[in-house]
């Protein structure tokens, strides 16, 4: 079905846009026991359909299953139009200042009252290799990041 | 914080609760290249947090992984209180009459024009092995199903 197929550069510039506009996404790890975890994150940072960042505490699951195995996926979705994305790509744990301050938002106060240098703060850095955008008219596109 | 602990009674039935009330949920399954993959699903049969059943068209992506590993992980929340449950389990892959019908409801005709008996109809059943609860005010529990 050619005609309903979208470029890579247009299927990359339409999940950014969706990327951009949400407030919450859904992260998918390998968790225990060989079966797959998720839950729903806010996006703290997104640069394209690239690299997005996200906090998260030092005792969350999510890090134990990220130092077993980096690899993750990213799912958002408009609920309104039903248009998708899926990203599939690696997450890094950083716990650096500069990493810190690229993240740090007020709203994190809650979750993280030490503030930007909280030590249970953790940054995780998910760095896209690959990923598919489904429209609501139907039209999709993979696309891929190489590194270099 | 045993304060904050539900009872598996009660993290079952308020993850139950939450779940008959979603109208989207996320699946998660094991994917291609040892990345998970993850998707917005519709619940169309909830038997409490134990059973869940979906539909799904035999082209899907969903099938080819789920025919390599039945194991997969379901998330829900209240995006209102925060509410929110995970539950893993493994998923059968069904195309019989008796499930075909146990799912049918009209508004699948725009996926599946040929209706409870659509060639590429296939029925998902969520079996449920374990999950978490956790609720708007923290409280959380575990719990898991034993097969018997």
């Amino acid at each position: 079905m050619k005609e309903r197929e979208l470029t890579q550069k247009d299927a990359m510039a339409k999940a950014a846009k969706l990327l951009s506009a949400a407030k919450t996404v859904f992260l998918a790890t390998n968790g225990s026991h060989g079966h797959p975890n998720l839950r729903a994150m806010k996006p703290l940072v997104v640069e394209g359909a690239a690299v997005i960042w996200f906090s998260t505490s030092v005792g969350s699951s999510k890090i134990i299953e990220l130092v077993k195995d980096e690899k993750a996926a990213i799912y958002g979705y408009s609920a309104r139009t039903t248009a998708a994305f899926r990203l599939w790509g690696t997450i890094a744990i950083l716990d650096d200042a500069a990493s810190r301050k690229h993240i740090w938002t007020d709203s994190l106060k809650d979750h993280f009252p030490g503030g930007v240098n909280d030590s249970s703060l953790r940054v995780l850095r998910f760095n896209v290799v690959s990923g598919v955008y489904v429209g609501k008219d139907g039209k999709s596109g993979i696309f891929s990041i190489l590194e270099g």
